[in-house]
Order: C-alpha cells, then structure tokens, then sequence
C-alpha cells in the first residue's frame, strides 16, 4: 500500500479540542467520490479487484480518494490504542503479604518497604562470607547517614569511572550521554541535606541511570538512534523520574540501547557495542543493555529499564544483575517511548533483589491525586511483612521448554531448583504449556506492528541514511503486517492468557531459564552494521515472552555461571499482579545462590575508601 | 502477501488442550533457517528489502520460512482477539430507576419490568384514539389468557401470511428460512399451557424471529449467505435464543439480512431484496434487514438483529420500528457469527419501546451461575420505577451533524425536540462533537479487518463464485488493510472515547436523526448483483458510528414520515450502561409521537377477530 507516499493528517491532543458549540473543529462532510454501482458493473468492479495488480492499485486509490489514508493510514495521532492487556486487581491472598494504605507517595511506599527489611548485615568488599555482592542503596545510604562519604565524593568517582569505562582499552559504551555538570549539581544538593541531617529518604543521594527510552531531563530521548530525538524532543520528566527525584535519587544519565530495541544483542551502531562487565568481548543483551552492564559494573546500585520482550530481564541475566518487570499497567508509562503499548513495559535492573523492591516501591507510588493514569488501579501496593521464607511454594515447570538451553543453563537451574526444595521445601509440579513458540510468533507480530505503528509518522520525516542498518532492516518487516495478522496473533493471545490462567491453578509461579543462551562473543563485523543472528536472538527470548504478551510480573535472578564465567538467571513468571510474592521468592533465591557470586572483571567500586 | 496461498494450522479449543505433563501438546523449536548476517552483508539486505516488488517477497519468504504464516498469519483460531471495548459498569444515579437483585433468570426479569408497566391500555386496531399500534407482547398475552385467540391460531395465521409476503405480486423476502413444522409444534405445546391456565410468562406463545446471523435450530445459521452454514453448522441455540424459549416465545425463522452485513439496503442476491413495508418499491436498510420489516408488518411483536455499523437501528427507522443497541457486552454473544467482536452487539426490534423493555430484560437476564461469561458483569438489572416522564433531561445536539440530513428528517426531528421541550421541559444543549466522520473511516478500518479475519479461514475454503458479487467486492476491499490502518483507527477510538466521556459530562444523552435519508427505492439492476451506493450508504451510517465503534447505548424511535410516507427516526445515543435511562427517554418520546403513526401498506394483522 505504500506505493506511493500519501500526507497523513496530524491530530491536535485530544483535551486541546474544544467541544463547545463555538468550537473551531471542522465538520468533514462525507466525501464520497465512488459513483453508484449496480448490475453488470459490479461484475466488472469485483473482476478488476480480485486481480492481484490492478486490485491493489484500485483499492488504494478508492481508499485514498475517501480519505482514508489522510484521516486514517497515514495520520499522526497521539492517543494509543485504546486496548491493552490489563488484568484486574485481584485479592490474592498471599503468604506473608500485606497491603498498605492506597494513594500512598513514592516517600511513604519507600519507607513501608524499609520496614520489613531486616537490619543491613555489616558487609565489606573483599571481606564477605558470602560471595561477591553489589553496595546497595541501604549501603550508600548508610555510608552518607554515617559520613563515611559524601554523595558528591560518590559522584565525583562515578564521573571518574565512567570516563574510564569510555577509554580506548575498556569501550565499554554504556551511557548514551551523561551530564557532569547536572550530575554534581544534584550531588551537591544531596550533600548538603546529608549534611543539615536531613536526607529525603533511603534514596537520597543514590546514583541512578535510565534507558534512553524514558524521559530524563535533561537528556534528549533518543532511543538509541541519531533521529528520534529531532522529531520529538523531550516534553520534561517521565512520571518514574519524578518519582524517584521526589525521594532525593541523583539521576546520571542515559543509557546505551539496542537501536529502538529491535533486537537482543545491545550492539548499537551509533553509540558503540555496550559491553559485559563479566567479559568486555561479550554481548549485554538488550535492548536495555547499559542499564544491566552498568549495574553490574558496579557504577549504579539500580537502573531503570523498559521490558517489550525480555529487554530487561534478557540484559540483566547476561550481565548477572536482577532483573524486574511489573505486571502491565502497574506502573505510569507517561513519559516512556510508547514503542510497543501492550506489550512493553518498564523495570528495574539491580545488583539486588533488596534494591529492586524499594525502587519498587518508588515508582509505583502516587504523586498526586491528579497524576494517577487510568491505567494505575488505585489499589493498596503489598508489602512484605518480612523476609522470613515462604513455605508450600509450587513452581510450574514445563521440562521440554525448560530444557530447552545451553547445557551449563540447564544444570545450574536444576541446581537452583533442586536448593529451594532442599532449603524451603518448594515443589516443581510438571506441566504442559501449549504453543509457546507460536507466542513468540505472534508476539512478535504485535510488536513489530505496534512499533511500525508508533514510528511510521516520525519515520516519515526522516532521511533513512539516518538509520542503522539492523533498525532499518527491522523496521521494514515491521510494516509489513496485515490487519489479519495482527488480529490473529490477538487471538492467541486469549489462548495464552487462558492457558497461563490454568497453569496458575496448579502452582504459584512459573520457573524457567531466564535465556537460552549465556553472553556470547561481540563478533568484528556485528559493531558497524549490526548483526542478524535469529538463532541467538530465539534462545534469548525464548522465555520471556508471556511476561509481556501477558503482562505477567517476571524476575530474573542470578543462580551462577557457565565455563566461561558468564552469568545464568533464572526467572519466576508470576500470576497478575503478584509482586510482592515474586519478590519474596527472588529474595530468598538470591539468598541461597549469592554465597557463590563473583565480582565481575569490569568493576567499579564507588565506596571504596580512597 | 497473499501472492501464494500458504496452509494456516487449526488450532484447538483451548478448553481442549492438556495441561499435564502427560500431554500430547507438541513442543515446537524455534524454527530459525535464517542465517547469521553481519557486516557489509547486512547493507545488502536491507537494499533488496527496501525494493518494493523484491522486498515484498523476500518478506514474505522470510515470515513463511521462520514459520509465520502456518501458526499466526492464516491460521485458524477460535478465540476472539482479547480486546474490546468494554465499559465498567458504573453507578450512574439516574431518575426513576431502581436496581434489581443480581443474577435473576430472564423469566424473573420479565417479571420484574412488568411491574413497572402501566396497565395494557384497551385498544383495538382501526379504533385506537392515538394514531396506528402494532399489538405488543401484553397484547398477544392478554388474548392468549383471555382465550380470545391461541398461540396455535396465531402461529397459523402467520404462516398463511409468510406464504402470502412470498406470493409473486409482493416477494417481500422477508425470511431465509422458516419451519412450518417447528413453527406448529411450539404453537401446540404453548397452547397447552394456556388451557392449563399455566402459562409461563408474558412471552409465552409470542412469536419471535430472529436475523439470520444468530443461532437458533433447526435453522442453519447463513449470515445471508449461501454457504457459511456449510463451513460453520450451527451447533445449537444462541445464549439470547435459550433465553427467550426459558420465557416461552416461539421461534418462527430466520430473517433476512445483508449478505454478510457488508451492506445497508438489505438487497441480498441469494435470498431476495427485503422490501419495506411501508412500500414494498424500497429498500428496508440494513443488514437486520428481515428482522425490521417482520416486525414492521405485524409479523412478530418483536425480532432480534446484530448491530455492528447501525445494523439493527438503521432498518428499524427505515421500516418505522423501535430499533435498540444496548451498552457493547450488556448481552452474552454466544452463538451470533463473530463477524466484528469488538464493534457488534445484539439489539431489539420491535413495534413499542415497552416490548424493546421487556424483551432486553429476558435476554439479559442469567441462565445459571455457569452460564454467564466474563463480558457479562454481574450487576443488577436497571429497571425502571415507573413510567412517569423525566424532567431535567439535557441532550447533545452538534448542529452541523444534526442537520447533515434530507430536509424532511430535519424538520421531523427538530420537531421532535420541540415537542420533548414543551411536553417535558427536556433542553438541547449544543455541542461539538469532532472527527464524526473521520470516526466513520476508523470503524470501517475496524469492522473490515475484523471481518476478514473472521472469515478468511471459512473463505479459503469455499469457493468464490457461492458469494454475492457486493460481498465478493468488500471482502477484497476489507482484505487489505494493514496493521498500522487497524492499530490507527483505534487510536481514533480513544480519541472519540474521551471526546464522548466529555459531551456526557454536559448532557444526559445525545441526540441525532437516526439515518440520514429515508427508505430510497430499490432499482432493478440491484437485485441481482447488489448495488454499491456509497453516497446513501454514507448518510445511511451518519449516525451509528459511536453505538458501534464506542460501545454506546442507542435507540431508535420513530417521530414522523417523509413526504413519501416513509418513517423517519430520532435517536439517543446513551452513556455506557444507561439503558434503563434511554429506555425511559424512548417511551416519553414515543408518547408524544404515536398518535400520528401510520399503518404500512404491507400489514397483516395476526389478532384479528376471524
């Protein structure tokens, strides 16, 4: 259809439109152009169309003469779609889960959470009992409370380190831009709270990177390309940002990504390779590949993320960090990339299940009465009434997909399962899920419509030159679907939901390998051009697609390492809007297996004493 | 990309497939033949994709390979999309209508909206003080208990005059099929109880036909065609069909409709040109064709049609009737041809609002606990207190639409208003309601894509020459939409969802002409090969749009006649679950407007005293 290039119409915003009877909106007559038709003729018409040629051209030009393609095909309208996959709060009688008050802030959800936290274990680098383990926020926080250090020290050293990690030996590529100037500011500011005593929150003075996929002031949001940011600069703060800066966080910058996420590797053609803190010569993972490396590399405690099919589970696996994502519609996407809306959404990359949960809890928090979406139920955010392990947990487990990895994934997770029976009594219950590769399929027929979608109007006025080869290559298989396509792959959708709806009457969670595959070898030819290796990119997603095709919560955790060093997750999918579980799960997870971790060769270790 | 035709699977239901791990289910490797690419080779590909004519097909061999086309683009699959546009039922605090207990069986319903009914006026055809009435459900009881007439005699007489509307001097194809046998037996037992003083409802021995779209034995379902029934035997009664004989009504046949519901006239080439009662020259409109001009000839108090672009209150103004859409998912769809899901809904046909009343309360009304599905919300029955006339009702009016009519509905409907204004005090607010016909365009991207991904499979599978030549033409034209077109006309629809949440914060109801033109003749060459006629059709559908593409209650009621006797229609359009309030709205305008009702020239008076 897109033989020619016909002028879409651009739509005001809807609350811009005035609906009063002095209103200026035009009434568009019917503009009916196709003359009566009837008898023979019809004959005729039918003939002309259902030849392959002439037809196409027939019906785009009635379609264009009826304007459809000027109101329609072509027109640039801000409003998404209005169906989305949204799941219905539901009471589900959780063990050891309450819930606090609704409507609560981020500050007030962030200090419900400290509370059921045990007490920080006294832990230093090099002196653990336990493995190798990330400083988490309670830790900076503690270091700050105790003036141990300052949140401008921090700051300084992570300016130092990421200019290290861009030095021609390292190339690590993990930010996308990064503000020194704006860093120390906020710094400063934090400091100076930290100084009069008076620290906003647990938060204050973190350091915290995001995806280039979500607004950050005052970054442009680029999506990882050298264009999308000319077409639509950044409005201002995404709602997560805002959150998080409401509890004293110090944002630093914007994360490297796989170009507009269109695919696995992190391998960026405009701002570098983003590279393995466990293995500068291998893959991130991707799309939100700096947000997992820089995490691991220890320049962060907590990044954000945005998770459309795996993005943020698939990195933070590879890179050994925990990886989260939200039930769909559980947290504000008002200031995200809507690249995909009913599949993508966003998460949080940590060096621990501890400091998933709080950054949790911050940005599920409401700001203020009028900033809650209508896709933000107003329900009561769980919390855990402590850490203590849960008991009579059963893990659903499909042993064909589960098997269905490399062989270092396969036995660690084994391993992983067989140490939750040992230590907590959990079960794995043998099931059967259907179709799982017909998801992925129809998974990414939607995506790949919906991003067509988002983009087709921006990409219109755009020079392709401008665009990285894989992007480009993607975003014309991405335009290719049909109306039917799309629908179909909805319609297995409903199968999946209701397949995953009776799966969860057998067990608690779903366990699976996080991916198929380890972080493997950043190959020579992929960095300029980008690379297509649909059989690393199957194994990657291979178990991630029900958390977004579903919207089901999912948390990746990481369980230990193949021969090559190179981290393995293993993730719990959860039904609806059970977090707080998958959490409680995850957490007592990494408290079996952290005992083993090791320190990645890349690291940067901002409490260091000088 | 239907260069070739490729195999689509055949799902099961998903009610059928084994979740155990004993199940047959087969796991499916991705199925990856795409080779590794990088570097130079990677520009190369994305040249050929960009080529239009080698691009299309390298796309298609690549989605083909990888496995695409057999599992989602034309697979077959049972399971509706999972999105739709559904409303949360609300509280909407309005005058004069109390709630019902939840979950009562459609007899108790019945029973219920009785009681709110003045008593049955006395009234006799030829007599009544106040214009032409057809006889109502009360009417037909009452007789029934009086002894007057039987539903045996009746259903006779009916049968006489089917026979009779199928004579060559009128061939009014009304029905695709009805069983004089079926008809008879269901007379007989009826009858029965009445003798045994136990009848078991006020619809007991009422005939009721429906539109050839819904099930109901032991007619094939056609959907007006001569070979869906072939693909798709129908598998039993339709939720709305187990309802209405729970009440005792007899089902006498299946009306004709638009071959598909692709049209508005209600010309179908297979079954005949249903013509209008009021002049058998005309067309009916359409697609609940038959079911409209049935009832608007006597032949049954009340019919059901399927609504999915004005389909029941289209002809319900062209044949002078009560035509009634209730809020999208109000009614269970089960066993009505998913042709559009999230567009369609089942309405009412009928000579008064009170029978729209008391037929909406028994098909809305719960079989058993198993029975209701998830689009049926469990909430209390509205019904109203009493029939006593609102005040201080406010109605939408945008002009410009408004008056986007001939000049006889114009007139009519302005009177209308006038009428409501002095008799009620009820005030037109006037508003703008923009993109009316840019909303048009996206519910035909919508209903045309959903269409043809309902039917692709069942058309593959038939051969072309069984179909109409109109249907022929709008399936190829509905065949070629793409995602982007899909996904953008629901963008539309979130714009039109605000807009419309908007005007209801002003106004209680908005308020149109019901079509745009009046019944029009039916030329010649249209009944053999159908009849394209975009410029009537459009005026035809003017109105519709937001029942369908928004989900909105409506209602159609007949105020006057043009200067060729034809019937012109007001109608409301409601909030989302206001129909006990638009049914009010209805009955007070219907009040002011039936003493000047007219008798059609088509009639046949199934209560006449022999």
């Amino acid at each position: 259809m897109g033989l020619f290039k016909d002028k879409g119409r651009v739509y005001k915003p809807v609350d811009k439109v005035n609906l009063g009877p002095d209103s200026d909106e035009y009434y568009l007559r019917a503009n009916v152009t196709a003359p009566r038709t009837a008898g023979f003729l019809i004959k005729i018409f039918v003939w002309v169309l259902e030849s392959r040629i002439f037809g196409t051209l027939v019906v785009y030009l009635l379609k264009k003469s009826n304007l459809l393609h000027k109101h329609v095909s072509y027109a640039e309208i801000e409003e998404p779609p209005i169906f989305v996959p949204a799941h219905q709060p539901e009471d589900l009688k959780e063990q050891e889960v309450t819930f606090i008050k609704p409507n609560l802030s981020p500050l007030e959800q962030v200090g419900e959470v400290l509370d059921c936290l045990p007490p920080v274990p006294e832990f230093t680098v090099g002196k653990q009992a336990f493995g190798f383990r990330h400083w988490t926020i309670r830790d900076y926080s503690r270091a700050y409370s105790s003036g141990e250090t300052t949140p401008l020290k921090v700051a300084e050293k992570f300016v130092y380190a990421v200019r290290e990690s861009c030095s021609p030996h390292l190339q690590m590529a993990f930010f996308i831009d990064y503000n020194v100037e704006d860093i120390l500011r906020q710094a400063t500011v934090s400091t100076l709270r930290y100084k009069e005593g008076k620290p906003i929150s647990v938060l204050d003075g973190v350091l915290i990177a995001v995806k280039d996929e979500i607004d950050c002031m005052p970054y442009p949001t680029t999506g990882g390309t050298k264009w999308l940011h000319k077409c639509r600069p950044c409005p201002g703060d995404a709602c997560c940002i805002k959150h998080l800066r409401s509890c004293g966080a110090i944002l630093v910058g914007k994360t490297n990504m796989h170009e507009l996420g269109v695919g696995t590797t992190g391998i960026n053609p405009n701002y570098g390779a983003a590279r393995n803190p466990y293995d500068r010569n291998r893959v991130c993972g991707g799309s939100s590949s700096g947000s997992a490396a820089v995490v691991g590399a220890g320049l962060c405690p907590v990044t954000l993320g945005v998770d459309g099919g795996g993005s943020v589970r698939m990195p933070a696996a590879l890179c050994g960090v925990v990886g989260f994502k939200p039930t769909f519609g559980r947290l504000s996407h008002s200031g995200v990339l809507p690249l995909n809306w009913t599949v993508g959404m966003l998460g949080v990359l940590s060096g621990t299940v501890e400091d998933a949960l709080i950054i949790y809890a911050a940005i599920s928090g409401h700001m203020s009465p009028n900033q809650t979406t209508n896709l933000l139920p107003s329900i009561c955010f769980p919390v855990l009434k402590s850490t203590k392990s849960l008991s009579n947990i059963k893990m659903a487990k499909y042993n064909k997909w589960f098997n269905d990895c490399n062989d270092d994934i396969r036995i660690s997770c084994n391993q992983a399962l067989d140490q939750l029976n040992k230590h907590y009594g959990w079960k794995t219950v043998e099931v059967t899920i259907p179709e799982i590769e017909e998801m992925r399929l129809a998974h990414y027929s939607t995506i790949a419509s919906e991003c067509s979608d988002s983009l087709s109007s921006l990409l219109e006025k755009t020079n392709p030159s401008e665009q990285g080869w894989e992007a480009r290559l993607a975003l014309r298989v991405y335009s290719s679907f049909t109306s039917r396509e799309y629908l179909n792959a909805q319609r297995l959708r409903s199968r999946q939901m209701y397949f995953h709806k009776e799966i969860f009457k057998r067990a608690d969670v779903i366990v699976t390998p996080t991916t198929g595959v380890t972080a493997y070898p950043i190959r020579n030819d992929a960095v300029k051009y980008g690379e297509l290796d649909y059989i690393n990119g199957a194994a990657m997603v291979r178990f991630q697609i029900a958390g977004n095709f579903l919207g089901l919560p999912a948390i990746t955790v990481k369980v230990g390492y193949d021969k090559h060093g190179m981290p393995i997750g293993l993730q719990f999918i959860g039904r609806p809007w059970s977090e707080a579980t998958l959490l409680h799960l995850a957490y007592a997870l990494e408290g079996l297996c952290s005992k083993n971790y090791k320190k990645p060769q890349i690291y940067f270790d901002l409490l260091r004493k000088a």
